[in-house]
């Protein structure tokens, strides 16, 4: 695909953060998802109006283009995201087994102008008696017998 | 709280994802999300079924939490997973604020039965360019004007 084709699509991503921004919607967010140069998907960042923390615009993006194509597998897909994800995006974008992405702002602009990006991928890097969310073990035996299960389940369906 | 509410909640989570395993419907892992004691959400992984490779447990259980309290904002809340979290679904738990975790299954427990969450992890912990996951920067300056549009905004929520 032509360069001028990636513009495009990353100005669409951006358009969608500045409308944001201008009607007072939400974050400054946006992001496009495409499949063989073609737009299969694309939203704005909706936590505020849709009162859900985990509709980051890449998240609500990879769950539009997986509605639109019918699958929970973007393999051979093109995310462009107005922002560097954060860490649950980043993951959601593997999960996805999105293949490629181009962003414009980094983390560090997100950093900048308040977001807790930076904070969540510092925090990811602690052990977890050392994170701010406080995290114990319990009933380990339990649950371990549950993967024993998955593991020799024949109908299982892997993701 | 006691000891064995703790371990009424998990007990559910785990059960959710035992309930997964046994009817096909997906993924090994439940969560379930309380507030005061008080059992707010609770799901299952239905990644598969919905075709939502973002529909983890924890996520989906923060956004039936969400939905049911009116908000984007858990705090004061707690988490019990069946499995400790991969990036994505960590990552979910900081933005809406929750406090307190409670997890079964590590990480590594995950990675065993063949789930990406070590890949993952990994994964964020790399540079960019040294990720399985093709990364280009694009149009940076046209993005950053809308960070700073929105640092300008008298009518943004922070979330």
């Amino acid at each position: 695909m032509q360069q001028n084709q990636h513009q495009k699509f990353m100005q669409i991503a951006i358009a969608l953060s500045e409308n944001n921004v201008k009607n007072g919607l939400g974050g400054p967010f946006g992001a496009v998802i495409t499949k063989d140069g073609v737009l299969i998907a694309q939203s704005a960042n909706t936590v505020v109006p849709s009162n859900d923390p985990t509709a980051h615009a890449e998240i609500a993006a990879i769950r539009l283009a997986c509605t639109a194509l019918k699958t929970f597998d973007l393999t051979g897909c093109t995310i462009y995201t107005s922002c560097e994800p954060c860490p649950m995006c980043l993951g959601a974008i593997y999960w996805a087994h999105i293949d490629t992405m181009y962003y414009a702002n980094s983390k560090d602009d997100a950093a900048k102008i308040g977001f807790d990006d930076a904070f969540i991928y510092a925090e990811i890097d602690l052990k977890l008696e050392n994170r701010k969310l406080q995290s114990t073990r319990l009933l380990a035996q339990e649950a371990l017998s549950v993967f024993t299960l998955w593991e020799k389940s024949e109908s299982k369906t892997r993701y």
